[in-house]
């Protein structure tokens, strides 16, 4: 068994952004520049927010911290949004969700320019994402997708099961290991709440990508001797013999499971660092496309 | 062995649109107005928008045909669909691909108002059938799902199988059929060029898709018994046995796979006809949004 380190693998990206940033400085050109919105103090976003902010002044990127009042209108965001769009200084906009329930998410990101959605939420880059063309893939499966390049892990041909289907992970995961693409050219099966003899399905899969937030739902008797197993749950558990008073879980039953892996993801440190990465690769692109660097 | 008689459910649907527009029509409501676009004259081009011509009549339905030169440049015919977006009488707008290699089909249907696009073939339409948000979906997946729902085929927990990953039919169903809706809810494998095992898939499916345009290529041993075939292929194949001299095929091998199965769509009059029926639905819905009725 094999773990697919995304610790190291986020900082060799971070390390390759980091020089190409000292480049752009070199030849006098546009530094990437990231814009985060955070409204409220959501413990969670805070700390999500930080560690992007805190990623992009680690390479050299500009980032400026929008912090908003949890009672501010959804037309005044909506503006702010507006501003962002307008700024030629500005590369990526990423607005931290979950938003306070007054105001709609979909009509924030759906103001976003589609060329400075860097978190691939805009229905245009998804739509692009399905037909294949070019586009910004949301962060996390662009992570899963260059956790799996960096491993050199081949999946043309491999059956993929992605059990979760949610828009923001499971969902597109399952879209882009079916594309004509490397990585891609999976066969992929798509399971949910509905799925019946998931056991037997998952038993199939060459890989499997877990991404329904169930804390050690994906037990060894599910899983074929050799697969490759990422786990993108992220769950905390109370667990009085910690310090902080709780454990962070992923959706696999890494103890039982890694055993029989190829490849398995830990959490944390497997796909959670590889989404600030992928994050960071769109702000760069979207650097190079606006500014035709 | 029932038929999944497409002409059947989709006359169902033109009656009852038929009817809706009548009513409109008593109401001095507008009319739904579709705009169809034809470059060159390639024959089945010509028959395919003929036939959504015509069944725009049937019930009522204005219809506009546009017929321009092959030779017509990218940025004339980029105008033509920019008067047509403008165009308050205009509900629908309906290109027929293929285009002239000389023109981006890409930048053609880029253009396209979204909420004209009764083709629902624009990237922001495309992404909001993946998030489950309102919008057009394309006329063959959206067909399937008006043939399942008029035949109540139960579809909530099978394990649907696709067979061909193009963005106009694969991808679209695949996405669709694992949705939160109804028809939704399966499990579904996306299989393509790629798949190895594709036999033992389809023998675990309770719902064949079969769109890779392969005429006869599901064989009877591929399916398990009563399982419901939906046959999206049609490829004419040299006959000398019929006047017109050639047959018409679809994907599945009829006379072998049909005795197996509880459903299976008949090659002509099964999703042929449906697509024509969720066209027209797409402009009924765009007439109704557009205009507030």
């Amino acid at each position: 068994m094999k773990l697919l380190d995304g610790k190291l693998a986020s900082q060799a990206i971070k390390d390759d952004l980091k020089t190409k940033v000292e480049e752009l400085k070199k030849l006098g050109n546009k530094i990437p520049h990231l814009a985060a919105v955070l409204v409220g103090n959501n413990g969670a976003s805070e700390t999500y927010v930080a560690s992007k902010v805190k990623s992009c002044e680690e390479i050299g990127f500009k980032s400026t911290l929008i912090r908003l009042e949890d009672t501010i209108s959804e037309a005044a965001l909506l503006e702010v949004i507006h501003k962002l769009n307008y700024d030629n200084d500005v590369d990526g906009i990423l607005v931290q969700l979950p938003l306070p329930k007054h105001i709609s998410e979909e009509k924030v990101i759906d103001l976003i320019d589609a060329a400075k959605d860097v978190d691939g939420f805009h229905p245009v880059n998804i739509g692009k994402m399905v037909q294949g063309s070019e586009t910004f893939v949301s962060a996390t499966p662009y992570g899963i997708l260059l956790l799996l390049q960096h491993y050199k892990i081949e999946t043309k041909g491999k059956h993929a099961v992605v059990i979760g289907r949610s828009n923001i992970v499971g969902r597109p995961i399952s879209i882009l290991l079916s594309r004509n693409d490397d990585p891609g050219n999976c066969t992929v099966t798509l399971c949910h709440s509905h799925t019946k003899n998931l056991k037997e399905i998952c038993l199939q899969a060459d890989i499997i990508i877990a991404a329904l937030g169930k804390p050690e739902f994906l037990k060894a008797d599910m899983v074929k001797q050799d697969a490759v197993i990422i786990d993108v749950g992220i769950t905390r558990i109370t667990d009085a013999s910690k310090k902080s008073g709780y454990a962070i879980k992923g959706d696999v039953d890494f103890e039982n499971v890694s055993p029989k892996c190829s490849y398995i993801t830990p959490v944390p440190g497997g796909v959670g660092p590889m989404t600030i990465a992928a994050l960071l690769m769109n702000t760069y692109k979207a650097n190079s496309l606006n500014h035709d660097l």
